[in-house]
């Protein structure tokens, strides 16, 4: 599949903001590698490493989580005064971690301390078959208000970092189009400038 | 299986309807082939290419999608007063687009950005078993208010388009009856006559 | 089975409030053969090909349809003041039409243009296993409401016309039940007098 | 399993019940045995023929039926001044002919001449695997309240019967405990005596 | 299992307070046999032989077999002032006779003489696969208040007898804790004193 | 898996909050073992035996096993001001044991003495199938409602123990990581000094 120059610079754009998103989220995990070489189903890549059910994560470790997935689309929107189809992934991501924020960690106050799952009895043939939803409709209308309430803070708190930070955005977004991909350190230097310039920046934003 | 002059009337305009619809939408494809030969369950065509997952499309273009396919049916009601059952497809494709604008690609701002896919872990034989709703009635009642204003809102669109070039409906309907096919440039000389007086035409609708 | 007198004319009676409605409903295709003589699962028979799904029908095509299939109800209740278990299969044709056309065919102002068939994902063995609604709680009460007035519209248009012309039902039916099978022309023979009378009788009603 | 005498007399009572309902009820068909020899499932037994998919019933002939399996209940309410288990077959019949009356054959007013029927096309090895309720639960809602109306119509009119020939059904239920089983002839003659008395009793009921 | 003393107390009281209530209940079963040695899953015994699908039951009948069943947890109310999960089985099963008695036999005046049975058409290998609600969900909520009012009552049966009659509950769970098992003769030694104090004592609760 | 220090220090808080809570509620099972060290899915633990079918306990009992289980979680929000995922399997196991109290036990007076179990007939090859509601919706609510309260009582309980012991708190959590394991003896020896200082200590708080 070849892409259009238009295709090409959309995805840069959108990577940049994961990038950008996850450089002045504190909590956030350190970038290793940003590409815009598609792979697999994913058209560019912020490396973030998958979620182990053997560690523990903090409610703000999370939000920093949700605040970098939903900065592929907050750049989008800054530059190009759209959004696109190239965001489905990380929606769904972000929608799936914040479910489970509010229905298996008891990280809402509106929900509360209670886990929420659903029932997973009926296995067949090592498949859920049918999955009961053992609550009621105004619980799951409860779930359904913060999920968005949690998505949407993220997405603003993406939309404020894209925003103070345009210049950057343009940066990392044109080195992508030029290098394909970029490393952390690489990343780094773009927005800090060479290292013994970067000390105190982060504080600063 | 022999159609009628009325039939093939009806669908001679439909598919001009979704040409012209086409023609005069920023965003859309351009046509490659329009043709009123029945072709599998297909009683006309006006040929577009299948959304594909590996490619990005933004709003803008899935918008420009729902108006080319609402076309057919704004022909149908302009030109004979009534509605067919031929609009069937069309409703379903632009009712199942609708749908992934919303619940799969955060393109609405009444839903926001959070995913409403159905769980489909009940795989069984390879194929989904039983899908379960994962969001309330709340949020169902949200999406189908939703999904019917996009929708409504690109049959408004294809109507104001078809009322502004009723002539060109005509010239076109007219075409498909006598030659059964015409190609995209075929389209464009029966609209704005021959190549050379035809740069400034689009700009102008 | 040996059918009693009264079921006999309860069944003649029917089968030409059919036959009446369809000669007095415009866009209703012509009979063919109406016949009280029970075959298969059906007891009386007004015969009406089925909806093809290749054609493509007109929503006046559609609802004369319905108020043929109404006809044999009404005639029931104007000349028995009684309804009985034999329209079943006329209301359930009806409502699946009217089904839809509002579901599939957007032929219904309150529910729009966009379709509301259910999902069928979820095959087995050729078979669909479970079908989940993909739409709204309220969306499925404006679907039944809808269906019900379609219905009841036809129903409506079927008991005026049985109503204006009591005399030809008599005719028809006392017909059915002396020769047990009426052609078309027999029926307009019964219903116009021979056929030179008969030149403007259908526009008068 | 051995019955006592109180139970036994209950079920002569229910029986009789019945029995005079259809011995007064006028559409309703005649009665060809009664017993309270317990056969299968059922404790006693008023001879009703099954109804046969391939005739036609007038909502008259249904609703007579409906009385009479109300019958057996009235009895032991105005008797025994209770109400027993025994009358749980009745009830579950008179249920599913409610419900075909109002969702196959359109009898009811309130829900129109739609049918109501659930989809049964997740066949399976032959047998309905999941049927879907096609229709919203404002709908499911009217046709509780009717069905409920009906069978409580029903109810009435079995209680009516039944309190104006208390000394019928003593006389009835009396036989039953002496003799077991008593024929249609013999349930009129101890009701109204011997065959030339009988001529104008039943209209003056 | 060893049960310490203060469980081997609270099944002791439990088992008389199912003792106590169906002695003065007056349709109730006579006691056979009351322990409080533990058999299966079960931690004591009071013995009800199971209801007989073949039999008829009046409603006093089953209300005084849900006062029995609640007669446990209103000893353990009034003598600990707190309730164990030990009552489970009961409220089980007092459950499901309420369920039967408003949906299968028609007992309750809120819901009428229809049958709310749940569907079971979809038997797949010999076993229901999904059973589908028949009814809405307004009727659901009004078998939801029934059921409670059903059991509620029979609760506050149960917790008037054990009050009125205390110093009798405390001999009968003495003797249970000293004897293990006690014959339905020997209760009634225990609560009235020998044979011939007994006669008039059961007319006087 | 190596943890960070900042991980252990959360594990082993959030095991000092399970055993602050058990010490200071007085139903609570004795402590057996207290340990940092991660086994299977767990990261820590307090030992609690599971509940026993063949037991009995009481509604104080109950709560004391919620109070214990919100401890972890207590001692992270007191100590860290945040909560983490770490307390997922604690939140899950609540709600059960609050469901069950609720749907199975009848310890909650607002949905009263009757059991919401959901209905387990659909059996194949061993595994539920499909398990359906048996009660309405308002009563689903009713259940949410009551697991929420019971659960945030004892959060709120736990809260208070942690707040008023907050320097023992420190103690234990402190000997975890530097012991990783502790008996319940040294945990008494941590929080109360020697065996012989110990005496009136629980009855005060």
């Amino acid at each position: 599949m070849i892409l259009s120059d238009e295709e090409k610079k959309l995805i840069a754009y959108h990577e940049a903001g994961h990038t950008l998103a996850s450089l002045f989220t504190e909590k956030s995990d350190p970038i290793h590698k940003v590409t815009i070489i598609p792979r697999g189903a994913s058209l560019g890549l912020t490396q973030q490493l998958p979620l182990d059910d053997k560690r523990t994560y903090s409610k703000e470790y999370l939000e920093a989580r949700l605040t970098v997935l939903l900065g592929g689309r907050a750049a989008e929107e800054l530059k190009f005064d759209t959004v696109s189809t190239g965001a489905g992934n990380d929606l769904q991501n972000a929608t799936e971690i914040a479910r489970k924020m509010i229905c298996e960690w008891g990280m809402s106050d509106r929900v509360g301390s209670v886990t929420l799952e659903r029932d997973t009895d009926g296995i067949f043939l090592g498949k859920r078959l049918a999955k009961e939803r053992e609550y009621s409709e105004e619980t799951a209308r409860q779930v359904d208000i913060e999920i968005k309430q949690f998505v949407e803070k993220a997405h603003n708190t993406a939309k404020n970092i894209i925003k103070k930070n345009k210049t950057k955005l343009d940066k990392i977004a044109k080195a992508l189009l030029e290098r394909e991909v970029l490393t952390g350190e690489e990343v780094k230097e773009i927005v800090y400038g060479s290292k013994k310039n970067r000390k105190s920046s982060k504080r600063n934003n």
